[in-house]
């Protein structure tokens, strides 16, 4: 749904060349909003409207356009004024958004960056995507131990337009070592003692994280500590940069959409839904999809090795689909919440083995369930259960005990396997569950009838 | 894993009565730390170590240890003692814990609690879980606008270690109406003319969100807009308190983790898994499971229906499992893939016909891709597909076309459904869209075998 309450003023600006009213409507709003009234406007009328505001509110509207648009919008401008967009945007915005494009046009315009920008923007790129490094931003407010609070907030003020947070200041000797923290919270209040130093007052051991952490681990850490921000240092301590809020909350949105996609059989996409192309979406449920396909054959494979047993009586195998699923959504829940546990932090390696107790329990409690579930209602399904033998009844209650452990226990084990593996958790879990739940419930099932029906 | 680090030195302390060391144990570190090192401790004497803080950092500690040590220690200690400990609370932490205890103790430990503080939490009280004002603080600056900036910031040094957040003030009138407001960015930037009013600094029209306004929502907002925190107005535009950075990323975290259990067919959690009783982890996963079974109970019915046309010739029961959980599969694929792209924003209702069209696609290419795969692997599972009958060969691609697009479908259509109809459509769309999408698979699997060999 595109916000069209600005859109015929918008086109009659820009059409009677109103810079001042066009300037107006750039600067009165949020930029989020701005850049939200902007959304029905073409690529060519959104760029024309951004050349009246300043150069600030336009980098600042520019970071809330989405994705697609802010990629046209370099592709096809003037190469110049794209240049001077791109050298006003914070460093971790330019970057995200360089890494983008085509990497012609990308090395183009990073060419034409002032050089302390360029040397900042390939340093950042070198950081591989999903580590600290590449979210983090580098326009800070660093200061030196030795000045006093009064010195501080005149800092303070001077820099406060120019970096993304002006609520930490940093602290840092000659060599860019992090020395110490101190939040604009404290600065304030200790504004009665204007002659003290940075030093008296700062948190001399802050919490850090490394350039190459893990983004999830970082964002973790931060929400554990409510912090507003967290300084990024280097193997040396010497400090690189800060990761802010909002991008914290941008990466637990991102997990939390991965996780979700990969337990759902799904690649993670880089871009939006609809942004992502058909053939690129094919590709990411394909490979999925296809080695499902493959568990699939090969519990077709093991129903056909066991033809006559599952043939004999004929009701066996109307009821192969619900063994099997029961076995699937049981371990689909159990991984799921196994899954979402570990990325939460609630449950940890070190504490497999009453997860698997809990879920051994939860089995047997769920098999029960399905089983007095199915007693009073598997004969509308196939009568015959009902006749002749009374140990016909009890072949699927049994068999639905077993698959249904089967699915918790295993749906249990391996995300905890993968997480101790040092692997995503979510990165395989259910599709490997599915996979060998649905063999295992063929096994049983087999193994149960023949207890029973000999 | 729980952190040993200082057990013994803690437990030594404690035992020797040394009220010096622990008290500076608890004031060194960062709270959350703090609570950390004291995770391995009894709930005895975690309390009694916290006895020797002061009161602001023991209510600090406490507030960062898990919810089960939280609920234990007050329903264990002290009753004096821990209504002081509920007093010093931030206001919207202390309904969150009163809200887990015993409905009976929560309020003798409100009467407890000094008048204004006890109005304030009945009020906050009475907003329903999961709306913003259940989620708002109250501890907030709030100014007249005649106050010059030099006064304004005078205030800001006096309450800063009382409210919540210092980086914005609110600035309201004699009825509490929310006028305006500025952060501390804009306050520091404006020092150098300290007679300036806030009136005539202060942003007018402030993004806010209403008390009512469903938490999901206004996460959306304050991540949209990357804001700190947002202010909570009631109808008559009265400032109710704020919603802050670090309790939005508890809210986009928490929502998450309650799509992606919907999403495996389990009612979300109200506490962590493993603090949750096994009594009501297998209720919030019976309640899923058993409609599931019911409609794998419905697939066997068809099954059932259609005995003579699946069991001749004898190799099409095998493919059954294999049919039904490539349609499976596939839906499940797209109803995640709709549900983390409304969740996220990404996609809206007003899409739903670009999505469908989409999703088409998808299944028509999906589908292709499985058939591609069938046909040289089929015969490996029965070797009489590639014998007698070349129509044979046909059956499985065809009805696999036909069952990944229903499934891509169904698995798109019912979340947007879902959601049109106000509901979450993380609520149902899973467990449905396999329901559904099985008994699909079965007739259109009838239905093809019945075109190919009569």
């Amino acid at each position: 749904m595109i916000n069209t309450l600005f859109l015929p003023e918008l086109r009659e600006m820009l059409e009677s060349g109103n810079s001042t009213e066009l300037r107006d409507f750039c600067e009165a709003l949020h930029p989020a909003a701005t850049a939200e009234f902007m959304e029905g406007l073409t690529v060519d009328e959104a760029w024309r409207v951004l050349q009246e505001a300043t150069r600030e509110t336009r980098s600042e509207i520019f970071s809330f356009f989405d994705e697609a648009r802010q990629i046209e919008i370099l592709e096809t401008q003037d190469r110049e004024q794209v240049a001077q967009l791109i050298e006003d945007l914070a460093p971790d915005d330019r970057v995200d958004v360089l890494n983008e494009i085509e990497p012609q046009l990308s090395e183009q315009l990073i060419k034409l960056l002032p050089s302390d920008d360029r040397r900042e923007t390939l340093r950042l790129q070198a950081y591989p995507e999903g580590t600290a490094g590449a979210v983090m931003t580098t326009e800070v407010i660093k200061l030196d131990e030795s000045l006093t609070i009064r010195h501080a907030l005149e800092q303070l003020q001077k820099q406060s337009n120019e970096v993304e947070t002006i609520y930490y200041l940093y602290v840092v000797d000659e060599l860019d070592h992090l020395r110490g923290v101190l939040s604009a919270r404290d600065l304030i209040s200790s504004l009665k003692s204007p002659e003290k130093t940075l030093r008296d007052l700062m948190e001399t051991e802050p919490l850090t994280v490394d350039v190459h952490d893990d983004q999830e681990e970082v964002a973790r850490k931060v929400a554990h500590y409510d912090l507003l921000a967290v300084p990024v240092v280097d193997d040396q301590h010497r400090f690189q940069g800060i990761i802010t809020h909002d991008d914290i909350i941008d990466v637990v949105r991102e997990e939390a959409t991965e996780d979700a996609h990969r337990i759902a059989g799904v690649e993670p996409l880089d871009a939006g839904y609809l942004q992502t192309r058909i053939s690129q979406l094919c590709w990411n449920r394909g490979v999925w999809l296809a080695p499902l396909f493959f568990a699939a054959m090969l519990t077709a494979k093991a129903m056909e090795r066991f033809d006559e047993r599952l043939s004999e009586p004929a009701w066996l195998w109307l009821f192969i689909p619900l063994v099997i699923s029961a076995g699937g959504n049981s371990g689909n829940q159990s991984a799921t919440l196994v899954i979402t546990a570990l990325t939460t932090g609630n449950v940890r390696i070190s504490d497999w083995l009453t997860v698997v107790r809990r879920e051994l329990l939860m089995g047997l409690l769920l098999g029960t369930l399905l089983a007095v579930v199915f007693l009073p209602t598997g004969w509308l399904v196939a009568p015959e259960l009902n006749a002749t033998n009374p140990m016909n009844l009890a072949v699927i209650p049994v068999t639905l005990l077993f698959v249904v452990c089967s699915g918790t226990i295993v749906g249990s084990i391996l995300p905890l396997l993968f997480q101790r593996l040092g692997q995503d958790p979510a990165l395989m879990s259910n599709p490997f569950v599915a996979g060998i739940v649905d063999i295992l419930g063929i096994l049983l099932y087999v193994m149960v009838a023949g207890w029973f029906l000999g």
